[in-house]
Formats: C-alpha cells, sequence, structure tokens
C-alpha cells in the first residue's frame, strides 16, 4: 500500500470510527430476541447515512469532500445532500 | 427533494442494493447462538467495502466516480484504491 497523505488518513480513520459508532449504538440496543433483520438493517442504514454525511461534510471538519462523475466532473450532490437524499433510498428496518 | 439526475438515481439505487445484499448475505449466515457483535461488525464492514468499491468503479459500469477534496480538487483515490485500503481500517469482526 502506498504511504497515506493525509486527506485519505483522516478519511479512512473517520471511516474506522463511523462503524465502531454504528455497531457500538447497535449492540448497545440490541436485545434477546429483537428481529436480526432489522438489526441488520438498522446498522447498515446508520453506516450508510453517516458515510454520506462524511462526504457531505458533517462528520470531520478537516474533510470537505465532494464526490464527482469522472468523465464531465459533475458533482453528485448538484442541488441535493447526499444523506438527505440516501434516507429514501435505504431502509432503517425491513 | 429536488429532481434526482440519472446518475444520482443510479447511485442511490445502487446504495440500496449494497444494503439489500450486505443485510441479506449476513442474515442468511446468522445462525441462533452466533455473536451479535461479530454479526454487526461483518455485515458493516460488507457495507462500507461495498461502498468504496461503488466509488472506485467497480459495482456498476454506468457510474465512473471519484472522491475529492473540495478545495483544490485532488483525488482521494491518488495512488490507491479505497476498497483495498478500507479493508485496513475497517473490521469484520471484533
Amino acid at each position: 500500500m502506498s504511504e497515506l497523505n493525509k486527506l485519505q488518513k483522516d478519511f479512512f480513520n473517520t471511516l474506522n470510527q463511523i462503524q465502531e459508532e454504528a455497531v457500538s449504538i447497535a449492540f448497545g440496543n440490541y436485545k434477546e430476541g429483537d428481529d436480526i433483520e432489522d438489526l441488520l438493517y438498522d446498522v447498515t442504514y446508520n453506516t450508510i447515512y453517516s458515510i454520506m454525511e462524511l462526504i457531505d461534510g458533517y462528520v470531520k471538519d478537516s474533510l470537505e469532500l465532494d464526490i464527482i462523475d469522472r468523465k464531465n466532473k459533475e458533482s453528485l450532490r448538484t442541488g441535493i445532500e447526499l444523506h438527505d437524499t440516501c434516507a429514501s433510498f435505504v431502509k432503517y428496518e425491513k
């Protein structure tokens, strides 16, 4: 693996934090007998939502990112916030 | 919500597919008595890895994306593949 620059280190460390937090919250709320499928939707919803918040710039001050189309450089964020929009496409329960 | 363009629709529909697939695989492998924390790490690992693959361009042919720094337009993918690198920062078990 090539040496990571500061931006890359910040990004991947934040992905790590997002995973730890999502798992910790879901595990903390889990009670024996809870529906496992609902649990899996809930933890993946929170993970995806947090990654979209990260790209939108709401998770870490040092990271102001954008997702673009490689061909025409158009931003995927044009007219929308990724984290708001993703909430209509992913589920927090089955 | 503003009307989404084709790129945005493809992206969010693929996020939905990534979630459905990650949940389906994890739920299919789950057996009563399995460690819940390991299950949560596993499903979030697969979700994060798949989103990085999506941005790297390996999930959907119509989506060739990049993550850039908004300020200097530098690509986060410089010298690395996001999905390869993220595997060193997120865990598939506790």
